[in-house]
């Protein structure tokens, strides 16, 4: 069955971006501190193009299962661009360059429309306008039986997990404190939808906490 | 040499306690889901005086470290009261009946001066009026070369590690959401001063995170 996973790397005071996100801090001030664990990694540095290098860990297979069976993903408009309000500029085509490293269809949640945008290796960007019900049947239908993985950022996570759509969500927990920024669980009410913690993998530097249905 | 523990166990989106905390509800509405995991051992229900019965798992070595060695304890007014103001119902012995489990002496910060408490069993209850640091000098003497242990809330934590002085700090995340209460994390800043996660231990009901400095 097709399932839709949640993955997130959030700091010890619940953030998963650092405030004041821009053109030159996508991530926010500090972001990059919840991902060191990963830009470190071989299998990170292979599917990201980033060539040769890294190392092999404990945090390896998650980083392998995160790529695995993936058939298309969705993420929140914040994460594809910095830009707010119409897109002026339609010659933004993300963080990733001309060859993205998602290598299926990416469906974008936005309120303003724009055409789908190709670019090579597969991945294609799709500009969803019709909230998040609308984005995930069309990635499923994209996916053709593999799974969906929502990419981020913190308020599009928020919205699947309050709809309880969300069927496994791996938290890497990374042990340093951001301060501010956008909080994964904020206003999500006291419950889990469903998810339990199912595995933990811990390492110095993160621990993975992976949730499921029972 | 005499360290300064911390410990606490916090929900996934942040809290050490639930919301509306009251008499009747000391841990706050839902808080009581924090502490389940230490409930069911054997170990803390013969710390606590509870009688026989519990069990033995993972978690039954963070129970026993967390009494052992430990002289002296600090807590803030709110873990050991209710009641708000002056202490106008000196009756009032906390939550933990005439034989405390704590059996050593424990520094309360409060706005009020009261006449020391002694209860059986070894517990005395110190109420501190000029700040966290007297606490700690109090403390620590009492302690004679054992540690001193913060045992809560939120804002007595926040207090000590905001300022530097906290030595080992024991988190015990339960993978649940509260929704609101009192949240460890805040205005904390974006470092740890100097902690860092030494050793992570995980059940299926509570990941335990112990930090230390290096």
């Amino acid at each position: 069955m097709s399932k839709l996973r949640l993955r997130a790397s959030m700091s010890l005071d619940g953030f998963t971006a650092g405030p004041q996100q821009s053109k030159n801090h996508p991530l926010g001030l500090g972001g990059m501190r919840l991902h060191q664990w990963a830009f470190e990694l071989a299998a990170f540095r292979t599917m990201l193009g980033m060539g040769d290098g890294g190392i092999v860990n404990d945090s390896t297979p998650i980083i392998e299962q995160q790529f695995h069976n993936v058939g298309a993903s969705i993420m929140g408009r914040n994460m594809f661009s910095p830009l707010r309000g119409p897109w002026l500029d339609e010659e933004w085509k993300g963080w990733w360059g001309d060859t993205p490293p998602f290598h299926h269809p990416v469906f974008v949640l936005t309120h303003h429309a724009r055409a789908p945008l190709v670019l090579k290796g597969g991945t294609t960007f799709y500009f969803i306008t019709d909230g998040i019900e609308s984005a995930l049947r069309q990635a499923r239908q994209a996916a053709a039986g593999k799974d969906v993985s929502i990419g981020g950022g913190a308020q599009t996570a928020q919205q699947f997990l309050r709809a309880g759509l969300v069927d496994e969500m791996t938290l890497s927990l990374v042990p340093v404190l951001l301060g501010s920024g956008e909080r994964l669980f904020e206003n999500q009410g006291d419950d889990l939808h469903g998810l339990e913690l199912v595995q933990t993998i811990a390492t110095p530097e993160v621990v993975h906490l992976k949730f499921a249905r029972p």
